[in-house]
């Protein structure tokens, strides 16, 4: 086998963190030494609790994210934390004073941060994401932070494969609750009313709770909704304490491993597609196929259905 | 050929809004006859142009788009809309006010309103959205508007297959401005900052046009950045102007050309996706190896990497 393959197994193996960064650029870019030494030591997953943090921009999702690090530092554990919301201090966003108030987590051996751009992945960001979350569990992260923004159906995709899902919003209502109504409702395991010290905070999370209410099942998880500060460091350990419960839920009962089969779905329906796109750019790049019918459509000589039919075609030739 | 095809194919040509609304339905659902009713009637297409618009929630898109229609139906136009911002009023999100308000469209026989909610689509809402657009455009619309929620990935991809975009802002900075500095900076043919009456909002136009005057291109589109009160119908005339100028550009200039095919080629893209994913559910439901096979991932029995092969394997057998 390939030296540098195998230095980068033992690497991951032993707690490096560069062969770890490694490995995980390497994953991005879709390659498959990447991928195989993932297979093969994906015995070593199992360990890490995925947590997803989630909700529309400007709610302080990243405040959260870095209180709850902060907390699960104090208990000793090891943390990874995935960042794929654009406005988020981890990828570059949001304003400075947020970012180097987080830098510290950057001097903390025992966190690793990641972020990742939302597009140019082959197959979308949701394999990509589920791959670097492989790595960091065989890393040997105790929990990963998945941080997204929970408005678009890539984003909620990826919410759906983590254990626990935690959905921030902001107080007040308007649009927001409208998305929740519209759809993201469901994706929340724990929901977090943020910024609880403005007004609104109480109406919006018992507004919430009645609406939970009338989901609620005797036999399955019912969430919570919690009220925090994210900024002062008020509400965390009570957060904690909802994941943990919700946790305890994933592993003891029928119903969690119901969700957990559902999540593995997810996960291999992120893999599946990013590997039939890999081929379709694979088998089309040969003489620019896609450039050139994409020419042809838009000079309208040719119907994009018969084009779709003939890549198709391309595609599935041995 | 099939009766009730040969009826919904003359339906459409003669201008019947039933036929219309029931191919759009079973084009949504996959159905492989209505795929072909458009490719046979795609000659009929290139009339309509496609315009997207896109922004974070709560800046007013749905406000903006009803104010778009009425200016295009003052000048005799047919309207197609396409609403997949799930707090749309259009799609039955947003408060109880502006539901009523635009109602009144309802009531249009020249314009014709579809919502589409943004999962549980093969391939993702592109694929769908892309042969709605094209139904629409043979059902004999001159524009097509396209409202997406302008964060997450699928709904940036479809802003990518419209003729103009435009992005709509709040006034403000704050996340918003991050969000799009971060990366759908790029999809803004016309930028629109709505609500433009209240405070931050000549600041935020100042911004965004330096901020695109670093990118200015003598040979290219250089976007204009339009104020509005779309709650008030103030602004709607000129922004009007900036599409039909955008327009200009799109059909004289080689650049123009250029982005068409930049568009056919984002449009086939998801009509591909769509079909793979249509042959991934038809192989693996047969035995249900995708469920089985995610129970065995869940339970640690297999690594996801070894199941996605197996269902690849599957896929590309004769």
């Amino acid at each position: 086998m390939d030296k540098i393959i195998e230095n980068l197994k033992v690497g991951i193996l032993n707690n490096d963190i560069r062969s770890t960064a490694k490995l995980i650029t390497m994953a991005e870019n879709g390659d498959e030494k990447a991928l195989n030494i993932v297979k093969d030591l994906y015995s070593k997953t199992g360990n890490a609790y995925i947590i997803g943090i989630t909700g529309p921009p400007g709610v302080g999702k990243s405040t959260l994210t870095y209180r709850l690090v902060k907390e699960l530092r104090d208990l000793g554990k090891k943390i990874g934390v995935i960042a794929i919301d654009p406005t988020s201090p981890f990828t570059g966003g949001a304003i400075l004073g947020d970012r180097i108030r987080m830098s510290d987590l950057n001097m903390d051996s025992g966190v690793f941060i990641r972020s990742m751009g939302a597009r140019g992945h082959l197959g979308g960001i949701g394999a990509s994401t589920g791959v670097v979350i492989d790595i960091l569990d065989i890393y040997g992260c105790d929990y990963i932070l998945v941080e997204t923004v929970g408005v678009g159906q890539s984003e909620v995709d990826i919410a759906k494969t983590c254990d626990t899902t935690l959905l921030v919003l902001g107080p007040g209502l308007g649009d927001d609750i409208q998305a929740i109504k519209a759809g993201i409702m469901e994706i929340g395991d724990v929901f977090v009313i943020n910024k609880a010290d403005r007004e609104g905070s109480e109406k919006t999370a018992r507004e919430i709770k009645m609406s939970l209410d009338f989901n609620y099942d005797p036999e399955g998880w019912n969430p919570p909704v919690d009220l925090a500060i994210a900024s002062e460091g008020t509400g965390i350990s009570k957060i904690i304490e909802s994941i943990m419960e919700h946790r305890k839920f994933m592993t003891e009962t029928e119903n969690g491993l119901k969700r957990k089969i559902f999540n593995s779905k997810n996960k291999l329906i992120s893999l599946i597609k990013e590997k039939m796109e890999k081929t379709l750019y694979e088998k089309t790049y040969n003489g620019n196929m896609l450039e050139i019918l994409s020419e042809k459509v838009a000079k309208k000589e040719l119907d994009p259905y018969t084009a779709t039919k003939k890549i198709i075609e391309e595609l599935y030739k041995k």
